[in-house]
């Protein structure tokens, strides 16, 4: 993995940084911008970690989740603008809520395939299977030291993006990343049970609800939940976290689709794909966007209409 | 990893051996099995591979498979007595459903806890991950070929014995074994989409009938299936494999425990853990055995009578 000499003269040549990820952050968004920000402080710059979103319940387990901040303080935003932006796991301001901010000067490190123009030095690398293994990179190519709360908070980042080492990304460079991770202080188990086995008795009877709405149509595995399911389970969208996967257990599936009622008439869908099938493309479609295995996008329309052009998008590709 | 000389030796030395492995064969014991024995005719041996129970349906991806037998040959057996066993995952006859078995002289290669006092040779390394790990270490130690069949089959092994790298036994060196297999053919994603993602949706809909008979009581997750659930969806006991750590995912489980009815007052019963719990002692005083987080063990009782003796055990820890 090359870095560009130009993110690392960039970062040792400045003292201030804004480094922003995505809205909706999960552990390579996160882990991945929180290790940035250790690995930068402890070589004497100063870090102010940005998202538009606060970190999930599920995930504040990180160690320095805390240095994020949804406030945009105005040391920072002078007139408007802020320089030395480093955008980790997206490449757009849009994805990480900052539209209306210029950047005057700005890196953007990221894995996603559906890459736009923004950023004067851009790091963007769909082959890595998370962000998180390009921070590891950029952490060594700086000369800063692994500590245990970088190694936790990259080893949760290379696991999800991976499904703990589960997905078609996982190469023999994540495994031997992660063989090191562990021995720079992460726990493997202790990382999985933050990550997957900290479900709420709320949370798991909502699964159960979802579980229950399976249709499958042509090898497409789709569930939803309803705003009334949340009302009786006494449950949020944010617990809806990595429900869309589970119906890939099931042999016919190709895709799984799982849709997720934000208001009347207007639906979040998730899309996970086994093998070949790429529901980034078909998330683009949509308006949306993602990986090639797992993607999202959203729609105003009725369930059953949504459900539809779901799957005549999936026949036509 | 240190492999006894004997061992190494007693396989050098031999021509023709009798690969034997535990009931109820999951990946660990049935890819190491199949990996040695590919091993071992590669440098000109001849092998037998034998279970008492045939090869689950769901593990018949495994290259190699069919070289298991649930017979034992009479050219094999002269008068009762069988020599050049290797017992794999687990360590005495009655495990392997051999008991009545003479074998004048046997080996043993193990990484289960409870060790027993059989074999001529024994290599029993609780500290394992997996018998695939130590398997992979004697396919090195005797110069055969690491082949993609055998990588296949190890990757397998130990995906399945450390949760694909999420149980506390996940090592850097079980890492770095799964990346090298990985380099000799093991593709992870198809082989994780084959352990965990082949469910037939009647074995989907027996999962949510059991999902929904979950009590919590004193940390302790309970949840169980009858013979009747498996008559209304047209399934069978197999079909429940992994079905006990459905349970670890809620936050306040300390112990999964999974009731199976195997006839009227009459259950099979498996447990899993979180941390420090070690289950394995609980299902011991019990007549059962395994893991520190995987064990497992029968019970004639009613339903309730079987809960109450094993919530009975786990207070008594």
């Amino acid at each position: 993995m090359k870095i560009p000499e130009a993110l690392l003269a960039f970062l040792n040549r400045e003292r201030k940084f804004f480094i922003a990820t995505h809205i909706n952050p999960e552990a390579d968004a996160l882990g991945s911008s929180i290790a940035l920000s250790i690995a930068l402080e402890s070589l004497g710059k100063e870090t102010i970690v940005y998202d538009k979103d606060s970190v999930p319940e599920i995930y504040r387990f990180l160690p320095g989740q805390e240095r994020f901040t949804n406030s945009i303080s105005n040391s920072i935003r002078r007139g408007g603008q802020i320089s030395n932006l480093i955008l980790v796991d997206c490449n757009d301001r849009e994805r990480a809520g900052l539209e209306n901010i210029e950047f005057p000067y700005s890196s953007v490190i990221d894995h996603h395939e559906t890459a736009r123009e923004f950023g004067d030095i851009k790091w963007i690398d769909p082959k890595a299977p998370a962000a998180g293994l390009m921070i590891f990179y950029l952490i060594r190519g700086l000369g800063a030291k692994m500590t245990e709360d970088i190694a936790i908070n990259l080893y949760s980042a290379i696991a999800i993006d991976t499904g703990t080492f589960r997905y078609s990304n996982t190469t023999p460079e994540a495994l031997r990343i992660g063989a090191e991770l562990i021995e720079s202080g992460a726990d493997p188990s202790l990382i999985s049970e933050n990550l997957y086995e900290t479900w709420t008795e709320n949370r798991f009877r909502l699964l159960l609800k979802v579980l229950d709405t399976l249709e499958i149509i042509d090898n497409v595995a789709i569930t939803s939940v309803t705003i009334e399911m949340f009302k009786e389970t006494d449950t949020a969208a944010e617990d809806t976290e990595n429900f869309t996967g589970f119906t890939r257990m099931l042999k016919t599936t190709k895709v799984a689709a799982f849709f997720s009622e934000i208001e009347k008439d207007y639906y979040k869908v998730s899309l996970r794909s086994k093998g070949k099938i790429n529901v980034a493309v078909i998330a683009s479609t949509f308006g949306g966007g993602g990986h090639r295995n797992a993607a999202g996008y959203k729609i105003r329309s009725g369930l059953q209409a949504a459900k539809d052009a779901l799957l005549r998008a999936i026949k036509q590709m």
